[in-house]
């Protein structure tokens, strides 16, 4: 089932700048078949649905791997079924 | 890796009152091992990661099979390495 | 104080399609001096606080003044005191 | 018009806990005239849309002013015109 979705993940107690947390995410989530648009607010993603959700357990996990004590993610996520959803489709 | 995590599931399209749909969707969540707590903006989740990421997938799944077109989910998801998260410790 | 924030508002029961409410939600939000990017899952803001919120309220009563009938928002707002928070600076 | 709502605010860069900012969230909260329900990931809100628009402002400036360098905030705002929204109605 295709997804599309966003996804904003905040590092909590690793410092008032967390661009570093940030660049980390979207390059993981870069290596996924997925439709990216990056914002202020978070990651725009279109995938499939189980793929965006392991991309968000990969992130989580390796984060934590690498340094980052306390993480907490905010994930839009929407299916339908009349027709795909895209991105682009979501684009005013 | 135990994660807390706070799921809404907005059925788009299926008339103002949801209150089937939410029924449903907890009636889902509580087929899982998991500690749950109803609140008036969701479901509060303790659980393990893997598996909460799984469920929120189970729910797409069954409620478009049931029929619903539209879904949008609101995940808030949050780990940490310096002590097992639980809803308890997240209460005041 | 100035803000940076993402407003995605859902009408519930007014139909699967929810294009006609969102052209009209960024007419909205076009109106008042703020800097405004949308994208697939909502509309990031820059501008003060105050006319952030003011301009939220706006939206709920005017959409309910044309008809619709339940209205759920989903706003992310951010301010900090270190330097002027702006989308440009978000950007990756 | 009445309001339900959820709010959480994140404190970025303060360190890992932030329960001593949580409590003084919700202790400006309880100076309004507000039906509130604390859980794990937030604090419900019923009330007047105005006034709980006008706390999330006094709550940024409070804690900005108290040292807090940044804050995140997430509120879910619902209003309906079909019947008045309250925290009660929308519990299972």
């Amino acid at each position: 089932m295709k997804a599309t979705a966003e996804l904003q993940v905040i590092p909590v107690g690793s410092g008032v700048s967390v661009r570093t947390e940030v660049m980390r995410i979207v390059g993981l989530l870069r290596q996924h078949d997925f439709i990216l648009e990056t914002h202020a607010a978070g990651t725009d993603i279109e995938g499939e649905l189980a793929d965006i959700l392991a991309a968000v357990q990969q992130i989580h996990q390796t984060l934590h791997a690498e340094g980052s004590v306390r993480l907490v993610s905010y994930l839009k996520l929407e299916t339908r079924t009349d027709k795909v959803p895209t991105l682009a489709g979501k684009r005013l």
